[in-house]
């Protein structure tokens, strides 16, 4: 495995077409098909990688750290207009993507990849889902990849969902223009706990935000601005009490904004004792 | 207002310098200038317009509907470097961004807009935030514009947030590489809300989550696929069949995945009587 070429940029951005054989996907260099990869599922593969082949995603993206795929639902559409969606059955606004083209569109991203949904889980990003947190980005971190399916203004057909056991993600309580955007932060927050993606920085941040509280107040140079000073304990070098300083704003900014968060961290505290 | 000229795809994506005058912004065109507009303030220009450049967004863009400014922020760092963060006062892992730098960006930013904060907000995209959702969402789209500063990897100083009464707000609880990922949702599920932006599908769509309830499961045609067919109640005409059987099947769902918005939902219609 570690004579195995590095690979070339185009590696790390294959574009599956509805034809390719799952040999040819096997094919790939060792190296490659053993670093994470997404398959998404898209009617605008060009939205991709967007932002994450900027910064640290995008350097991780050309050392083969990571990998993804864009598979275009249009391909599977039927006719000669190629429609992958129709009306509602029992009426209604909107239109659904027909489980068939759907279907065959999750057989081609799912080519080469283990069947069991636990190391290669389908993901739909839907606001119907299960709110996508830390410990689900931590979760698929520790897959092979994922496909992920991009919905646009409307639903999918529910019997392809239970078919492949697709499961629903959400990334919050709003309603976006398609499931594009919310495959990226999912993807963002999940390749940056692979191993070698990030510096130490990263898993910092991680073992910050596990706590289960929000972070304190954080100050740098200068010392003096806008009549506004540094709080003196932080200037202090008084390790000791910096840090009881930075737990009880901590405490407090969590009880103040997220009662939520602060509630789970105390019955969390209780049954540790 | 109405023999102002379209404004061309230049102009709906203006990158201001550091140096650029106020007045220079107010001489946009009329139509754009009453146009909502975010201002992102960013070390990633590059990553905007992103995905919101295509589909519908992408051409509100191009039509007015909607525009924004990149400000970058490097060019308001110190020294040959340009550094915009140090390291935090009383020591940890990490950097800051800089009160004076963030604050000179801020400054450029809100050339020409109102103060009140109501009509123009400061957004920072940052875990410790309000949760950002769609009654957020539908409050920005009243306001004339938003700035937007995005983090990378790190805080910033709490003096400029106070100093600019800058909202903290999330996308959350999980951890991104930086804060572009989440101001294109914000923006998104934002801009889709102005009016002429979407047609009457987002209406619905929006509606339909303003319920508080996940959606009921939808099918479409063929109305048999892999040996799987579409519940009877949806092909059988009976339209109040098909409400309630709709609306019992997003109760059960919302009560399954979303116990939260359950009881939410619960509450509310209890004082509603």
């Amino acid at each position: 495995m570690s004579d195995a070429p590095t690979p070339s940029r185009s590696h790390g951005r294959l574009s599956i077409a509805a034809s390719l054989k799952p040999r040819v996907l096997m094919e790939e260099p060792a190296r490659l098909a053993a670093a994470w990869r997404a398959r998404i599922i898209t009617l605008f593969p060009e939205a991709f990688p967007g932002i994450l082949g900027l910064s640290l995603t995008g350097r991780a993206l050309d050392e083969g750290k990571w990998g993804y795929d864009t598979i275009q639902l249009r391909d599977f559409g039927i006719g000669k207009h190629r429609n992958v969606d129709d009306t509602p059955a029992g009426g209604g606004a909107g239109m659904v993507l027909r489980p068939d083209v759907v279907g065959a569109a999750i057989e081609t991203a799912q080519a080469g990849t283990p069947r069991d949904r636990a190391l290669w889980p389908i993901l739909y990003m839907s606001p119907r889902g299960k709110p996508f947190d830390q410990a689900m980005a931590r979760r698929l971190a520790g897959a092979q990849g994922v496909t992920i399916l991009c919905g646009r203004f409307e639903g999918v057909d529910e019997r392809v969902l239970e078919h492949y056991q697709v499961e629903e993600v959400s990334i919050g309580d709003f309603v976006l223009t398609g499931g594009e955007l919310a495959a990226q932060v999912l993807i963002d927050a999940t390749i940056r706990l692979l191993p070698g993606v990030l510096g130490n920085q990263a898993s910092t941040e991680e073992e910050s935000f596990s706590h289960g509280l929000l972070e304190h107040p954080q100050y740098t140079r200068p010392a003096e601005w806008q009549g506004r000073a540094i709080p003196e304990v932080l200037t202090s070098g008084h390790h000791g009490k910096i840090e009881s300083w930075r737990r009880e704003m901590s405490e407090e900014i969590t009880r103040a904004r997220r009662p939520d968060l602060w509630e789970a961290h105390i019955s969390q505290q209780k049954k540790g004792k």
